[in-house]
């Protein structure tokens, strides 16, 4: 595995900086981008004092996509339109790993909103940019477990994405976190169920105060 | 728990064969419904045969709904509208366990098949029936497991509806179940979630030669 930084991008946001911390801690070089570089220096700053040593900066979103191979979309789903509109041609031939899910809440109930033209965020993304690597993973962790960085992981990280290699790629980096496992769900098609266990996992968490998170029973051993 | 029979109406199928084997083995006295009485007749042997000493019957399930009070749906989702044109005035007040997944297959991808009218098989019953209670579970677990009774059964039944009695009552009919455990997900709104995570676990099988069920992590111990 080469230590080429990863970028997340919208990585001042809870999801993007609870996996931010989570690899830093591991080792590896990260990126926090931001919309707003201030931000992101300031995100990167907050990932330097929980992990003494990390080694990670903060740059404008558009930056740290333009400088960076391995780039995690980490922002909410409303932002994904215009970041796809704008930056779409810098996407082509990264590996794009998408961890954003299209979510509502209605009456206390999370649901997933509709994609226009797409089954999922992820599909979305691959349809949109069909050059770039894209995988989608990290969907069904909370984000509070992953920031509260003395708390163990645990579960399976799903991922698809039509690139077996994009996916080995990605199965590589799951393997840098403690307490999590990679599992190799196939087509960037499956990333509409990933989306649907993220939207259930709110629902119990709410229902249950947990934070939890799935595995997948029944696989055989790699 | 009262030993009321369960009925599984469509319950020659796989899926239906499957949870009134393992039932008939927990002891529960089960009824097989079938269309035509004579396969239902057939297959309460099979389970008998499986199972000695087990109580079970087979009925036309027009009869088998009419005589029982817990009924499991575990036919297929082309058979819904028609089971509820027809029978839908027959469900009031019962507990209706609802194991159906709409499904198709696209190139060799499970995908969810759209439900007119609703966002799920579950939901689509309890708003054409809403004098029934419906709890959907069940979805989540292999019809070769299930038939295959020497194989131990392992991972969560998540159950929702919105009757929380309905739900303790199937979540007590889980716990007959060795290796299962019963998960709480609230309000049938929910089953458009457990639907996704079988059309997940069915792509899971085919790239892993598996027979996959899940498992939620993180819950407080009940």
């Amino acid at each position: 595995m080469s230590i080429e930084a990863i970028a997340f991008i919208g990585g001042t946001g809870r999801q993007g900086l609870g996996l931010a911390l989570r690899f830093a801690a591991a080792g590896a070089p990260v990126v926090i981008g931001s919309r707003v570089a201030e931000r992101a220096v300031a995100a990167a700053e907050t990932v330097r004092t929980a992990v003494p040593g990390a080694s990670v900066r903060g740059s404008e979103n558009a930056e740290a996509v333009a400088r960076s191979k391995r780039l995690v979309l980490t922002f909410p789903f409303g932002g994904l339109a215009s970041f796809l509109a704008t930056g779409r041609a810098a996407l082509a031939g990264k590996l794009v790993i998408d961890v954003i899910v299209p979510l509502a809440v209605r009456n206390g109930f999370f649901e997933l909103a509709p994609v226009d033209g797409a089954a999922s965020a992820g599909e979305l993304i691959q349809q949109t940019v069909p050059a770039a690597r894209v995988v989608s993973a990290f969907k069904n962790h909370s984000a509070e477990t992953l920031q509260d960085i003395a708390a163990p992981l645990e579960g399976d990280v799903l991922l698809c994405g039509n690139d077996a290699g994009a996916r080995a790629e990605v199965a590589a980096l799951v393997g840098l976190l403690p307490g999590l496992r990679a599992v190799d769900a196939g087509g960037i098609a499956n990333a509409r169920y990933l989306e649907a266990i993220t939207a259930l996992l709110l629902n119990l968490n709410r229902r249950h105060k947990a934070r939890a998170s799935i595995a997948i029973l029944g696989l055989p051993k790699p």
